[in-house]
């Protein structure tokens, strides 16, 4: 096809890095190119905090659930919706004139812009030669990693990202069939659901020859599980004292 | 650099495209790679619609604000964040359990999910030589495209993406300094501001030669306006109408 799809298509979560350091070099390019991503109405709507401190990342380590790669990660990225650029402007320029940040449209606008920057960073680091992963587990105790980072309000921390050299080799795990995400004109709910069945087939197989058949769970009924619990129910209360969401 | 970083730094986004089609294959390469962008505990939570019927794309036209790059792009796409499958498969496996859809964070995963798989297919489509073009006015009249897609509970549409061969040459749009949005350790609210300054420059520079001297509102202005204006409040109502966002 062409290299750039290519390593789409090799794309897998490293969770175990090498101590080799990424430089300042490639750091910049990296979030350089994750700044060429596509931003609404060019708000540029989020901030990237490059932690490599080896105390506030071991810091963050614990707080993301005790993820040790986290720690083991030359750099570890923390990236942020931010409309503290923007509530500043407002301020500057139209001090008279009510806010709007805290509705659900700009929430969305900043998460969105954070995470097509992110992904692009994503690609530009693997294409370097670096393995990453997304770590949604910040999060779980998102007012201690708010607190650790200094955020102020306007600003969340929406994911963290592991950068670093890959010292394992994983297999690329399968995704749904195209069908089930690919629909035509109009969504269609049975298609939708029809691929979950042979998805189910592929993902067991994929993981009982994986962890040497100890993880035999369905995908469907693992996303069951996933969607019945009470899943960092905190998160709505902290954005909300951080100026988002209120409407 | 590499190709893949290279073809980052050279993205604009196009708003005229020529009548030349996306074939099937194409657009299968675009949205597969899309697919291994990274997901959420692989929850998937998105389903991308591609609109080629004309009456269809007219119609998404017109309720993205008029904008007639949507009508005149060979295909556009539509990227919905979707816990429908999950829901199902709940249903399903644990019919006796509360569902948590409703929840903030699982309304961040599906968009955050959407976003990453678009991002990946916006560079794929770019790479196999496809200009492309987000659509954030999609969420204005949300309701109205919703219904007109059929969407049912727990999918809605994030924005559209136009993919097709550009028919004009833009020039690419200066970002805000690397400083501004790239922190060290901790947040830094002095770093955040300080690059704006020489941005308003920058892009004001960059506006004026490219409406001959017309716009010339400084970029910090004009997200003042941006930030002031009561933007699609009716996104919130609609997403707790498709049970999203309630907790």
């Amino acid at each position: 096809m062409n290299e750039t799809i290519e390593l789409m298509m090799k794309h897998r979560s490293v969770r175990k890095f090498k101590p080799d350091p990424v430089s300042d070099e490639q750091l910049a390019a990296i979030v350089s190119a994750g700044q060429m991503a596509s931003s609404s109405s060019s708000v540029q709507a989020y901030t990237v905090i490059a932690v490599t401190d080896l105390e506030q990342k071991a810091k963050l380590a614990e707080l993301a659930g005790n993820q040790a790669y986290v720690n083991e990660c030359p750099v570890f990225l923390v990236w942020c919706a931010d409309l503290y650029r923007l509530s500043d402007a407002a301020k500057r320029h139209l001090p008279e004139k009510e806010s709007y940040a805290d509705s659900t449209e700009n929430f969305m606008v900043a998460t969105i812009d954070a995470a097509l920057a992110s992904q692009n960073a994503a690609l530009a680091a693997e294409s370097l030669g670096f393995g990453i992963v997304y770590i949604g587990g910040l999060r779980t105790r998102i007012e201690e990693v708010a607190e650790l980072l200094g955020l102020p309000e306007g600003v969340f921390p929406v994911y963290g990202m592991c950068i670093g050299v890959a010292d394992q080799e994983t297999g690329i795990r399968p995704r749904l069939p195209l069908d089930a995400v690919l629909h035509r004109n109009r969504y269609n709910a049975e298609q939708s659901i029809k691929g979950v069945e042979q998805y189910d087939e592929t993902t067991t197989a994929y993981m009982k020859a994986r962890t040497n058949g100890e993880r035999t769970t369905p995908w469907s009924e693992l996303m069951a599980k996933r969607l019945t619990e009470p899943t960092r129910l905190q998160v709505r209360p902290f954005l909300e004292g951080k100026g988002f969401l209120k409407r």
